[in-house]
């Protein structure tokens, strides 16, 4: 008897590392991680959820030399973080079709802690991934922690994965 | 090309329910969730390794109608401690014996949250898998949890499992 495929809801977040557009390392970490750890060679047992949630910059702006003047502006910016959101996407979802896992991706906006629980609560996946940069305390004062709260508050299993030592960035913050 | 299997340590307790010897509540979600979720179908995929840790009672002694007065009688107290606990890790490894899971088991006395990360530092499992009763901050406070210990200190990703709502005992303390 073969069940439904498992579905895991995997959170994933663009690098914060200048000149370096793309996946972050706790994101493309965990995802590995899923696939040799996880997913095995059952590649038809599970279904991965990607759901990067797209956070609005502090002031507003994302690109300094351009002139927010008129509502179009700020379209035309939306626009550009969609489009980077789905680039981040492509990678995840490209990966899949190559290994043969059924997978789908959202991009959704706000605070990602709080829009990721809040789709566990609706997609109602079997689990839920999240990478960690592994911070101490001192540094988690200051950026918080996304995973932290998942586990505490989404409404399913969490997986939380670290991102291994030799992985670190020079500065612990970035990822 | 068929890797080692993914070894995954499962923290298993016992019921805290008067007239219950039995595994958790949260350690038997945890354990058959791993089974339909993870696991699935590919039964050689994996490998569990169980890690019950005895926590001393606060004041030494387990049982008040008997007599502490020498040294044999807390050696005594002890083999009945390690008596229960291997009763405990039946439950779990006859199951795995009957689907086909390859598994191991391990006692160890202490402060469960110490000794776990302590043996996930020795054993090197691939994940950690920990049942959570899912309280509330209030109930946090006085009885401390094991998982979010865990989450933030064991070298290896950690997934928690909280206790569906309508698994909880009466008293949500109790499990």
């Amino acid at each position: 008897m073969q069940r439904e495929r498992t579905r895991i809801m995997v959170g994933v977040n663009e690098s914060t590392i200048k000149g370096y557009p793309h996946a972050s390392i706790s994101s493309r970490g965990a995802f590995e991680w899923i696939l040799q750890k996880i997913v095995r060679s059952n590649t038809c047992g599970f279904k991965l959820i990607f759901l990067h949630v797209q956070v609005p910059d502090e002031d507003g702006f994302d690109d300094t030399d351009s002139i927010y003047a008129s509502p179009d502006d700020f379209k035309s910016m939306e626009r550009k973080g969609r489009a980077r959101g789905l680039q981040l996407l492509e990678y995840f979802v490209t990966r899949c079709h190559e290994i043969g896992v059924s997978c789908e991706a959202w991009i959704k906006q706000g605070d990602p802690k709080e829009v990721i629980c809040h789709e566990v609560k609706r997609v109602r996946p079997d689990f839920l991934v999240v990478g960690s940069r592994g911070l101490g305390p001192f540094q988690r004062v200051f950026v918080g922690t996304v995973s932290e709260f998942c586990v505490k508050h989404a409404e399913c299993p969490v997986l939380t994965i670290k991102r291994s030592a030799d992985e670190a960035p020079q500065d612990p913050v970035d990822d």
